[in-house]
């Protein structure tokens, strides 16, 4: 984010400020709360769109989407990522390289057994209820409820963490990801 | 943290840096992993304190205990925690307060009449295995398991995301804390 | 920095996000351009203040003053503030300490004996022109001019990088300070 | 930054922690003070080495090589560079531009045509007093003298404070870069 600014008169208390002929150049990584939900909104929907995808052009086209989702929207080329997906288990629960997430969501990977493929499911919708924000200046983490549709209209929602920070090129990338079903009572 | 270091002469390609005699001030506030592990046993430690605090003297004191655990540990006086426990349920599942949040751990709130008090159960240890830790800089984010045990011996397992800040005391504190069982298929 | 926001019906690409009835608490560490030009404009006037006060009140006015005001806007209390004042000399060109900020700003101080109290000069007017600002989130760092008027009239510019982080409080605190007077050939 | 733990059997208080046969990924953006001293040093290299390269194969191969040190060492493509060279005089005193900088550095640009190429002066040795160090944890900044060498053994010294933050590649890039001559009494 880069923008130029023209100084303008100020008053201080009882000081006043000259107006300035000079621009100053402002660069800010700063991450702001509208490149946060930007970025929320921006996943739900890459995952209906990975949905939609599959169901008109396959499975191959699918998994080739996502694989660029994941290469734009999450940090793996920093070095890990933080992901917990709705519903791996042990001992595969986390999935720290891009290959294990890639598997989540398109599943078909022998590596992987137990990935169906969550992206596949014919999510028609997806919102985001967020219950607070918390933005530390270069990461900001969101803590709240996802609700994906369904092809027959259900919905699901889940209680989800994301973290995001900023790359050079100014682009917020998800670096950790904590999604899980609601408690409920057994 | 702060240190005083004396500058070394150094060798870098051809150049020799010569020796100062001066010392040099450095102030850090960025974190380091060895603060994140001792930020994570901080709180394993305590969860097994107040469960010892409550079989010993009783609730109110194992409440004193869980508020001044709280105020030390957690960021609450820095606007919300993201916190996530492992057994809330709708439409009290996220603790955004403080109050929230020991209603969780020692229960006896009457405005948050499901919870029953977590920290209370007798847990007689706490171990945690890190999947991965993700160092913003101003800010560490961690996911793995956390590992309880009961007095019968019997262990549970949770999947956990903390984000911990610096404070300007230079304490880690907890801004958003993630629990949650593991997925099992139904 | 804290305020709620109500979530609202958003479109994305093809997408209809659901207004929420729920509300998101938002936290925000980062550094926007306003809060630094407001610290910037705090110091000139701070300046400008000390001055009067040592017209009308005389030096220990003015001294307590000027403490008051290290104490609110520089981070001494971090552990270092990494401070070239205009004037300094060696060997006390840098003035890590409160101490030395001090005796810079009013003198008096047999320690710091070349010091004369900068900020009791007489100045009537400080103005500042950044050349630019850059922002990482959780620091800001600004360079350009400070013109500083005194009682006949003539103005003093000089060069002045300044880095401010953000306390507990949300309060901007300076950091690092480094002024010169412009170079001329010689 | 990126490296593999072990975690280990800890005692906590009375609290012992299972050791864990899982290995946690841990990677670090926040920059240490190892990583900032051998950014300065690197800076350091850089100036005697285009003094050599000019002294040995002309203004063109320094220009080249300095250009490849900018690119490098400095974080223009991230916006700006807050760059006040020790020599430069209004209007021309900040340098906000690549074409500022490398100007300053080789001279030969009829856009700056009071730049005579500071590097270029047969500089022969380059060392660094750090007065104090701040590391805010996604950048660090650094105060002090910079001493610099000629070929008849003369030194000069300047006041220099730089910040340095780290790019996606975990490289520190200079974002601010002030240079001054010791204020003498007139």
């Amino acid at each position: 984010m880069m923008k130029r600014t023209l100084s303008a008169a100020l008053v201080f208390g009882s000081l006043s400020f000259a107006a300035s002929a000079s621009e100053a150049v402002v660069v800010s990584k700063a991450i702001t709360e509208a490149e946060v939900t930007a970025a929320q909104q921006a996943w739900c929907a890459a995952l209906v769109d990975i949905s939609a995808t599959h169901d008109r052009d396959g499975q191959e086209a699918a998994k080739a989407l996502a694989g660029d989702v994941i290469d734009a929207a999450y940090g793996y080329q920093m070095g890990v990522v933080l992901f917990k997906p709705t519903l791996t288990v042990v001992p595969q629960t986390f999935r720290p390289t891009r290959e294990g997430a890639l598997a989540y969501f398109v599943g078909g990977d022998p590596a992987f057994p137990n990935d169906t493929g969550f992206a596949l499911k014919g999510w028609t919708d997806c919102s985001i209820a967020n219950n607070a924000v918390f933005i530390t200046g270069d990461s900001a983490t969101t803590m709240g409820n996802v609700s994906i549709t369904a092809k027959d209209g259900s919905v699901t929602t889940v209680d989800k963490t994301w973290q995001f920070v900023k790359d050079d090129a100014g682009a917020l990338r998800i670096v950790l990801h904590h999604s899980s079903l609601p408690y409920t009572a057994q």
